[in-house]
Order: structure tokens, then sequence, then C-alpha cells
């Protein structure tokens, strides 16, 4: 049986062009504050998609970012923040590197910590400086706005967006803490939804269900401490008491960059909508360049390696180990990489600056990806079926690398630990074991076999927002609840105390009848016992 | 901003056809194992999609049926039964004219018993000698199909699917006693969820929260009892130890039929895939004979009254008071009625044996439309924005014109203790306050803008499964823990002795070292007393 094609986003991008040249389109407005990094890369197409379709898309970002671009898919508003390019730069390449920094276990994590606090505090501060950016909020009340579009990881969008008194629509792969869970009221069950950083999967013994469980702890009072900024900045600006939580709760519509191929199945809320793999879109032909590598491997074919928009250096001595082990293998390999050349660089690596990376994987001729495990690139990997070597560096990376293991697609290295002999032999087993390559295409064929493209999905479902102006038909009555209601524990301790209460009377009338009973015979036996005597 | 139309089922059977007559799609092979009365109807639908789509479908049947006939969309398998159709039509007749029969609250719930009981025992021995028909079961083993498309409501279809270890797609709207939400584990908090026969919404206070978890209470024991039969023959058929809960867990597929503009937003599980108003397509032109009385009807237009497939007979007194609240209203009232007439017939009221439901609820001209509240009919209103007046008779038909009533959008009546006044009302109120209009209206606008047509997505599932043989990518691990481990329950025990043990023996080291520092004391004090003295 031949798969039908899902619908390709093209047609109805195609359609929607050209009903807005015909008129027939009445477009709405869009303002999208979106998040940088990799956070704004996977964004855009919605944003394309949304302008296809004939409606007029805002982007609120600031002066200095990232990748945050203007483009002619858009409207740019840009408003000022207090720090320099070259020191985001510096922040943000520190944070790649500190990866790879040696020290104790201590070191590390203070380090870590340092560097969260320190990119926590510019996009801190950058929402803050387009809050109170007085000038650049009149000019967005004015605009009238049908939809917010926003990534929730950071809640600047949804507390402009309470501000405007406009729906919003959330994309996203994840909020810290779970706070996705509790802002849409969904189930979350500790014994087979795995927790972050965890390493555990749905499948849990006795300990590892105990450690999932100590992981959500953090969750109930950390977690209070690293949003309390952002409350007291909501507080502060929409002036009423506010917490992120109930902020986020008014959310229409949650678009989740995932699917059950590649996450685990657990419950999902009505105002949730999955669309994994949105990224990954039709190939486009390769640059001759690129071409030309290609087509001279020959029989062996190419590995693609890149370890992301957020690192492309890493210290000499690990970069020479890991040129060792791509020398081991036969197939040519594109690494993305702009750091010093190691001087041990074998014949059949070819280094480059940038690389086309879909593209790439979408040939015949790739046999393997070697990736840090970022939710964009595993995708990629799943949509190409392209087996997979993970190096996971920081974030959510560790759990992504997690799913694809463990369902048999790829390897997982620690990048600090491991050594030449392990990645060769890691890059060999993936594209010599069949087992791995039949285990990426059944996946592939899953993630692929869907009754429409999730671009298509995620930009119908920012239209309905506009069109119905939000979405409170799927807003669960469970917000209303506290969490003893929720949990029904009020009922459950009414109805035993009626039952106690009843079993009490019923245990008292006994008494009360037998004492009567007994009292009765110890009187009308008395005085046959007199009688006796 | 113009909806952009979603995608007809039409387009797809038509490029189906054309596919299938190029040869170029490789049909599947369903078996169909249905359930008799409106769950037949609209699983027909479904069938001729698949049939489109180039599937060969086979539906096995008893010779015995209310609506079961052979079409040109499928092989019909016809087998056996011990009950003649009279035997039939009358048990079924029954249960529709008992709900007119008067009686103490007592004596109604004997007969209802007494009716289910009836209804029950031909549906079980149905399916035993589908199970046991030596010669049709082996056609089926020798058929290798692709799927099993069901309706759990009945579980036969699924002890064949497990007989035939083929994967199954089921189509259900709902099962007695919660059952779908058990067999998928889906998250049903009775807090917030309402429950069958209980006349709640999703929004209760807390004596409705009480009486909502204590309508839960029977299903952990009284649904036992009625799913028993069906426990003990599958063990018996399959020749293993298997509960119903258990067989119906191994579903790949549940197609819901329901969405949330009728239901209460809920949790759903990724295997659950909602199809509501499946049945709600577009109209076809009316035939003379209707379109005539339409034309007639002038500036007041059209009331469609039908109280289902069930009910087309009712006792004298009561189609009485009907016709006389039919004749109250100017507009010309369509009564699908096959009793004998009454008397009072108003000019305005045109009996009939039976009418085209949605091809009539599509008409411009359409004021209201008096319904049993059926889910099938509930749809067809929805879908062509008819505000609705309520007579439910039994089952889930309560709760689905609790759900209209609760959103504004038509008014319930009970059947029994109405008067003709009120019935007069009722219609009044809900063709003339304009808000009923506008709130079925909205309802509408939201349940028909979606992305995909749930008439094509239920087709792409059953497909799915087929091209994957299953979808066990979608079943939750819950599904291998017990109800302790699901709560965490051994998890939070061992946590809770490990602090307690922690803190005894805290408490223990504690009060050694003070006892060792006062004795100390005591020993170092005392020389110094003794130096003093």
């Amino acid at each position: 049986m031949a798969p039908v094609p899902a619908s390709h986003p093209q047609v109805a991008v195609t359609l929607g062009l050209l009903l807005s040249v015909l008129g027939l389109a009445a477009g709405g407005k869009v303002l999208v504050v979106p998040v940088d990094g990799s956070h704004w890369l996977s964004m855009r197409e919605v944003l394309e998609g949304l302008k296809a379709k004939g409606h007029e898309v805002v982007v609120v970002a600031p002066e200095v970012s990232l990748y945050i671009k203007p483009s002619k898919s858009f409207i740019m508003k840009m408003y000022p923040v207090p720090f320099t390019q070259e020191e985001m730069d510096t922040t943000f390449q520190r944070t790649g590197q500190q990866v790879f920094e040696e020290g104790t276990f201590l070191e590390r994590i203070v380090k870590t910590y340092e560097g969260v606090k320190n990119t926590s505090a510019i996009f801190l501060s950058t929402c803050e400086h387009l809050l109170y950016n007085k000038e650049l909020i009149r000019y967005l009340e004015e605009s009238k706005f049908d939809a917010v579009f926003t990534d929730p990881i950071l809640p600047c969008g949804q507390i402009l967006a309470e501000h405007l008194s406009v729906p919003s629509v959330f994309y996203l792969q994840l909020i810290p803490c779970g706070l996705e869970f509790e802002a849409t009221q969904c189930p979350n069950p500790p014994s087979y939804v795995p927790r972050v950083f965890t390493d555990n999967t749905d499948r849990m013994n006795f300990l590892q269900r105990v450690k999932n469980v100590i992981f959500d702890i953090p969750n109930f009072f950390l977690c209070d401490v690293v949003f309390q900024p952002y409350s007291k900045l909501a507080s502060e600006f929409l002036q009423r008491d506010a917490t992120l939580l109930e902020i986020l709760s008014h959310a229409s519509i949650w678009l989740m960059k995932y699917d059950f191929v590649f996450e685990y199945p657990r419950p999902v809320m009505p105002n949730m909508v999955l669309i994994g793999g949105i990224s990954c879109t039709q190939e486009k032909p390769l640059s001759k360049e690129f071409e030309a590598i290609v087509n001279a491997s020959g029989e062996h074919g190419i590995v693609v390696f890149s370890l992301g928009s957020m690192v492309s250096d890493i210290p000499m001595k690990k970069a020479r180990e890991i040129a060792d082990a791509l020398g081991s293998v036969p197939q040519t390999v594109l690494w993305r990489y702009t750091g010093k050349v190691p001087s041990n660089l074998p014949q059949n690596v070819k280094l480059v600056k940038w690389l086309p990376q879909n593209d790439l994987l979408a040939h015949p001729k790739t046999r393997a990806f070697i990736t840090h495990g970022g939710s964009h690139g595993v995708y990629e990997g799943i949509c190409n079926a392209v087996p997979m070597v993970l190096m996971p560096l920081f974030g959510d990376q560790m759990d992504n690398a997690k799913r694809v293991e463990s369902r048999g697609a790829g390897l997982t290295l620690n990048i600090l630990e491991m050594t030449s002999e392990d990645m060769s032999n890691a890059l060999k087993t993936v594209i010599n074991d069949k087992k791995y390559k039949e285990n990426i295409k059944r996946l592939s064929e899953l993630h692929l076999d869907r009754p429409i493209h999730p671009l298509d999905l995620a930009v119908h479902w920012v239209e309905f927002v506009m069109r119905h102006k939000g979405a409170p038909h799927l807003r669960p009555a469970a917000h209303d609840l506290n969490w003893i209601q929720y949990h029904s524990l009020d009922v459950i301790a009414f109805l035993l105390a009626v039952v106690l209460l009843s079993l009490f009377i019923s245990f008292k009338c006994c008494m009360f009848c037998c004492r009567r009973c007994c009292f009765k015979k110890g009187r009308t036996s008395k005085p046959a016992k007199s009688k006796s005597h």
C-alpha cells in the first residue's frame, strides 16, 4: 500500500499568495514576540506561511540579537537595549565554550550557574526594555492586532498579549520546570512521563521512578525563584497581581514542536497542537560546492557533522581526537567547524563554516548524522531517515539523545569523556549495523505519514485564533479549580465523613438497642431469679 | 478575515477513485464488525471513504438486523442467528415505546432493566454466533486482513481482531462505564469531567462534584457484571485468560465521534483522534416533495422534528399535546412520525415517514430543530447552525441535551412531564430569541473551522494502521503499570519511609550526642564541685 503524500505546505502557500494577489483573503494582523537563537530560526517558517496567506506580520525584536534580522516577509519593529552586539556574542559564545572547560564538578556547576544567570539577565533586561518602551507600546496598542504569536520559554510575549488584550498562540518545545503542563492543566504522571535531565525513558523500574519523582521536587520551589522576576515584571507592568502561571494559562493555542514518534506517548490537552517536524520541508537542490563533495564521495557516501549554532569552536585536544575518529571511516565527512584546523585532519574530512543541513541529510548518499541532539536537528534526522551519533551538550539535548537511542535509531556519546575510539566505533556501528538504518527508516515513515503538514497545521491554528478571537471553547474548566478541588480531595473527605458518621450513628443505635434489650432482659430475668430462690 | 474552506472529503474520494482506476493505489483489506442501529448508519460513510481509496471492505453482519444491508461499497458476509427479524424488531420497538409508558419509578426502572437485558441478550447471542461460526471464521482467517474496523460499544469486533492478530481501529461515541478512558489510560478527573447521566456540566459546585464522584462508584463493580459475559466469551474463544479491559486496550486508534465544540475540554491520549461531525457532509438538493413544502413555508420558514430512528410512534395523548404545541408557531413543521395521526393535527404540520434530516437542516429556511438529542442529530444541528429543542429519551441523550443547553444553543424538555404550553414556549423561544441563533452560529463556525474534514481524518488513520500494522508508538507505557505504580504510591511511600527513617536516625544521634555532652558535663563538673568543697 503506497502512503498517500501528505498535503505539502507549498500548496497552501501558493494558494495563499494567489488569494492575496487577487485580494480575496482579508488578512489579519499578527504580532510576533520571538526568542533569539534556534527558537527564532524555527519560528521564521511559520511567519512566512502566515505572510503567504495574506496576513500582516509585525515582529518586535531588540536592536541587538544573534539571528533576528529584518526580512521581506514581515514588518520589523526594533527597540534599543542596554548592551552591545559584542557583549551579547561574548556571553553566548562563552556558554558554548563552557561545555568543554575542564574543572571539578563543583566548578562546573558554578560556571554553568553563572552562564545561565548572565543569559537570563540579558533576556530579562531585553523584556524590560520592550515593555517600558513607551513609544513602541503606544504603536502596538494602536495597531489592533488579531493575535500574538510567541515562544513562552520567555514570557515577555504573553505579558504583552495580556496588556494588549489580544489572544495568543504559543510555539514551543518546552518551558523549564514543566510549566507547560501546569499552565495547560495537562496531566503529567511521573510514573511513565520521564522528567527532563533524568535520562529516563517511559519504561522505568522502581528506582528510576523514584529518580523521576525526586527530579520533580525542585519544580515546586526552585522554579518560583527562576520565574519570580517575570512575575514581578508582569505585576508592575500590568498593574495587578499576576503570576507567571496564571498569565501563561491564558494562551489560546499551544503549538508543541514534537510528535509521538520522537516523544513518549502521554496525555495532551485539547488546546495543544502537535507540530513536530515542522522545519523539515522538501529539500532544495544542493549548491555546486556541496554537490561536488557529495558526488566525489563514491559508494561510501557522506557523514554530516554539526554541533549546532551555539558551538562552532572546540578545544584543540578534543578536535584532534574527533579528527582521528572521523579518519577511521571510509565516508567523506562534512564537518561544520569554524575553529582552528586540527593538524591531524584526515583527507576524508571537509571543514565548512556552514552547511545546508536538511538538504544534505535528504541526499541518498548520506549515511550518518553526528549531532548535538538539538530538537531541530533530531527531527531533520528522523524526517530524512539518517541514523545518528548524538553528542549532547546542554539543555534538553541529553533527553533528546536518549529518545533517539531508546528507539534504536542512534548512539549517544559523552563528548567530554569519549575517546577517539569510542567515537569511531559509534560511527561505524550506526553506519554498518543495518538495524539503525531500519529503525530510523521506520520512525521516519511513521513521522511523515500524517494527514496534514505541521506547517499548514500551525498556520491554521494561528488563523483560527485570529478568526474567532481566541479559542475559549478549548480551555478546560480545571483552570477554575484549586489543587484540592482538582483532585476531589474535598469530595473524598466529605464522603468519608458521611460514611464514618453513618457507621458511628448505626453503631450507637445498635449499642443503644442492645443495651435496652439487655436492660429489659436483666429486668425480666431478675424476678425470675428471685422466684427460683 | 474569510475562513479558508476545510478540505472536503469529496476531493479525497475523487482522488482515491482516480488512483484506484489507474491502479496506482495498492489497496488494503479491512474487516468491519459493525454495531446495528444508528451506530451502523454513521460508520457506513467511513466505509465508502475507504472503498473510494481503493481498499477492499468486508462487513460481517448477522442475517437479521435493523439497518445493516448489503451495498456496492463492500463485500457482505452474513451469518445465521437464532432469532427472527420480527422478534428483533419487536424487541427494539418495545425499547422505544417504553419511554412513554406510565408507572411508578420502580416499575419504570424494572422495565428499563428488562429492556436492556433483552437487547443485551440479542447482542451477546449475535456475537456468539459470529465467533462460533467455524466456516466464517476460517474464511476470515484465510483472508489476511490488514485492519479490523469496529465499534467497541460491543466488543465482538475486538475479540475477533485478537483472534486474527490484526490491528484494530475503533469508531465510537462512548462505552458504558467510561471504559474508553480506562482502556486508553486517559486521565478523566471527576472534578471537571462530568459523568454520564449526572446532568452536570464541566463547571460544578461542591454538591455537583459529590454527585459526579458518586456516579463513578458503580463503575468499579457494576460494570464488571455488565461486561462479564463478554470477558467469559473472549476467554473461551481465545483460549486464554482475558478481560474485556485488556482486550480493548489493544486497539491501535480510537476514532472518537465528538469534538470540543460539543464536548467539554478534557485530556485526550495520542491514539485518540477526534472526528466529531463526521456525518455532516455537504447537503444534497432536496427532492421535489420536500422542496415544495419548504418553498411553501413563506417568510416564517420551517421546523424539522424527528425523535430518531428508534422512536416513530408515541402515545396518542402525547401526540395530541405535541400537535397542539406545533400548531402555535407560524412555521411549517416537518414531523417524522409513523403512528396514528392525531385528530387535532394543525394545518402547518406535515407528517412524513422519513425526512432528509441533514439536507433540510442545511436549508436557509429552517428555523429550529426538535430532536431527541442523539449525537448524530445534534452534530447535524451544530453543523448547520439550527437552534434546537431537545427532548432526550434514553442513553447519553440527556447529556447531549445538557451540553447544547449549557452553551445557549437550545432548550431541553422532559417529554414525559412537559405540557403543550411548555413545548410551544420552548419552540417560540429558540426561534424568536436571537441569542439561540447567535450561539449555535458561533458553535457552528468553530466546529467547521478545522484543518481537515473528519471523514478524511478517519480514513487516514484506518489507512495508517493498515500501512504500519498498528500504531504501537502511540501506546502509552502506562498500560504496563498497576494502579499503585501509575499513581506513584509505592514511590511516595518509599520516599516517606526514607525521610522518616532519616529523621529518626538524626533524632537518635542528637539524643545520643546530648546525653554524652550532659554526661561529660556531669563528670567534669563533679570534680570541680568537689574541689570547691
